[in-house]
């Protein structure tokens, strides 16, 4: 997968967990609802239709209770390697309904590959634009992303070994 | 495929090209140039690059010579059988860098089955809204999609047999 980096923000990581398992976090609901939103927010509902064309849809609360949907669409899945989806689109490849939520569209890939019997994990966000993304990184991306990623490596090792 | 008839427009019709004719005449550029727009109006450029993330771009020009580019992504292939691209991405499934150019996204699809030695043609177009729905009703999406379905068998047929 090619990157621009004017466009594009990418964390990759190598954790020590593998690909299965990185998997299975990504696309079973109550996995998701473990991992996927920075401490002390929640993600409180997750749905996953997990076909080119599905649902992937999550519920994030704030610490204050103010609960934010967001809803996207898978785009391509590749079991244990790849997994691509993007708010810009929502169930049945529709153009999105709901405002975009980060005041930007944009798409996501996971990319991983097997690193000794760990993981190669790479997280790509791709944006319209260099506003959008460089709007995308000051809001926190890399750390965002980073520790969503220990969390989700801290509770598959609690639920997978 | 399910539809929703607040916010998707359908064209439906038997027409007497194979289906391998009529999926022919949508993923080769020399025939989109031949046939996408209704006359007078002219396709005078068309990359395809025909995967998932792949581009589909045209550009159509006036009667009056001005140019109008319009790029979206391929979502979904099934040889001969269905075609389905948005407006809302571009290549790479990236979202898209241009201002919708009817002012609203849409997403398309064409279903294609065997009917007899020819076809029985879908065209569907996928809106986020009621309100985008029916502006591209009143543009004239029966009339317009109709007319260049019929430029398509025309130009098929004189290629074709």
């Amino acid at each position: 997968m090619t990157t621009d980096s004017k466009l594009d923000l990418v964390l990759e990581r190598v954790v020590d967990v593998s690909p299965e398992l990185v998997w299975t976090a990504w696309t079973q609901p109550e996995h998701i609802k473990k991992w996927f939103t920075p401490a002390p927010w929640t993600t409180v509902d997750c749905e996953i239709d997990l076909r080119p064309g599905g649902t992937f849809r999550t519920v994030m609360r704030s610490p204050e209770g103010e609960e934010h949907p967001n809803v996207g669409c898978y785009l391509e899945l590749v079991p244990k390697r790849k997994l691509v989806w993007t708010d810009a689109l929502e169930a049945g490849f529709r153009p999105s309904r709901q405002p975009a939520h980060l005041g930007f569209r944009f798409t996501a890939a996971i990319l991983l590959e097997p690193h000794g019997s760990g993981t190669k994990y790479t997280a790509i966000a791709m944006h319209s634009n260099e506003e959008c993304r460089n709007k995308h990184e000051a809001m926190g991306f890399h750390d965002g992303w980073g520790t969503v990623l220990e969390q989700l490596v801290a509770h598959m090792k609690s639920v997978g070994r």
